[in-house]
């Protein structure tokens, strides 16, 4: 099945498009991973990462359909970290759970084929397993194709960064360019693009296999975004911590509740350490309050997604 | 001593401005590191990525002043590719190269700080070890903050994307934005962004520690870019097998000879299987004289770099 249709099986099946961001700091994780780990002994981090992305895997895999893993933190722990991260993938995999890999990866050419070829896909068939990947389309349309090219032979996605959610996105992807009736921003254009990768290779549920990555924080351009991208699944970063509410994010859905995937991080792996579900008894219980408390928010301001094909 | 202020140096001491990129593919690589190794054992090839990697250090470190692994075919292999990597970055360091580190890397806020922190600053420093990353920018100029102040605690440096090599690069880069005094391409807005990170930060030798990427393939935007980014280190890709001859590179260097890194990867690394090198008794012999044609053939177009400051 397309990724983009098990995409749309996984959000019917939980009741939700809520994703789970895994980005783990040594400073945030609950005291019981990292008592007695040194800050610099980078192995003792990346085992205390891994432990720390299964368990909140355990938690998080009855409730929601994906979970996005962010390559720079483990990264930032050189091959261990890379080895963690091989293993939270693998371990939300085998729990059913979509597996996002957030690494804003692009090249030009064979070089984005490497990539394409080393994120993309489960299993043994890419090395890292994962079912989709993030996206930087700087290096313009042509970096792409590898990419698309590889989603359609292994029934992987990927999301294109179009609006991100940072203060200073406008510095380029706002800005306008062209002239006449073709005069538009650069997230504009990108989202064109988008949609024109999509363009009659659509999955049943509407959607196709290049999706796009669409700020909370930018609620007027997701309104708009979803417009333009109809045939695209929209990552929504930057609920929640950021600053994205349920009534924001509520514009990247499709009136079926489909469309848009919302990704919180922060907000759910350390809600142990917010003051809302400090009389959590344990920190495994905060997790598992803040996803449902996310999964109920947004069913406020959205349709219960259905299957509408 | 800046990262800066250590590329001229060592593109003094050496007498060139050639960067050898460490780009290896199975089906390249001399039959004496790949016989043997089937093409699904990713951990039988992260061992050959390795031993290649730092054969070739080993030709070059006498010739050249910089290497550039592309992340990318490490990455393909998972984290056992990941672990050849950081082994080559190591030795190339250890035979006192200059090592930029082809990641393409970039996201928001303490991400970005992830990946800044993961791959900026030699030994103990870094996670990776290397001396600088190359980054994309269409984040935006919050996006590079981070990684400009992880360079300056670290002495290490940044590559950012204004014009790449691909034939797609203008699908953005070229475009028109702004109005009045202000029209400019993206890639000059990009540019005019880099020479100000700079601004103020410039060592002995002039340039500072945010450097850009520019094609080999665009010329006269080469030479453009040198005028714009007077206070930045070119890195320069796209010689050789892209079609980028000495003539073409030469716009972006200063009159002393320095400013420019020029990368050549398939065309060195893989000279063996080029005609042009078919009398050579080893691989090894190949590529000693393919690095020695072209430190030779830049230098008939460019001043041989000497110490002006």
């Amino acid at each position: 099945m397309s990724f983009a249709q098990r995409v749309a099986e996984g959000v019917v099946a939980k009741g939700n498009g809520v994703c789970v961001g895994i980005d783990p700091r040594l400073e945030s994780l609950p005291a019981s991973f990292t008592s007695g780990i040194d800050s610099r002994d980078r192995a003792a981090q990346a085992s205390a990462y891994a432990a720390f992305g299964k368990a909140i895997v355990d938690i998080v895999a009855p409730l929601v359909p994906v979970v996005k893993p962010q390559a720079a933190f483990f990264e930032q722990l050189g091959a261990a970290g890379m080895t963690a991260l091989a293993d939270v993938v693998q371990h939300a995999v085998g729990k059913g759970l979509i597996v996002i890999m957030d690494g804003k990866r692009n090249d030009i050419g064979s070089t984005a084929e490497a990539y394409a070829d080393a994120y993309l896909g489960r299993g043994s068939l890419s090395a890292w397993g994962s079912d989709a990947l993030t996206v930087s389309p700087y290096l313009g349309s042509d970096s792409l194709e590898p990419f698309v090219k590889t989603c359609a032979q292994r029934e992987a996605g990927i999301f294109v960064l179009v609006k991100t959610s940072n203060p200073g996105s406008g510095f380029l992807q706002d800005q306008l360019l062209g002239a006449g009736p073709n005069r538009g921003t650069v997230y504009q254009q990108m989202a064109a693009l988008v949609e024109s990768l999509n363009h009659g290779h659509e999955a049943a549920c509407g959607f196709g296999q290049v999706g796009a990555v669409v700020g909370a924080t930018y609620p007027e351009q997701l309104q708009e975004l979803r417009g333009i991208m109809s045939s695209s699944w929209i990552l929504i970063p930057g609920y929640g911590a950021q600053g994205g509410t349920a009534k924001d994010v509520a514009l990247g859905f499709r009136k079926d509740g489909l469309g848009a995937l919302v990704n919180s991080s922060r907000g759910i792996i350390f809600a142990h350490s917010l003051s809302k579900y400090k009389d959590c008894a344990t920190w495994e219980a905060a997790v598992e309050r803040a996803t449902k408390d996310m999964i109920a928010e947004l069913s406020q301001h959205t349709t219960k997604p259905f299957r509408s094909w």
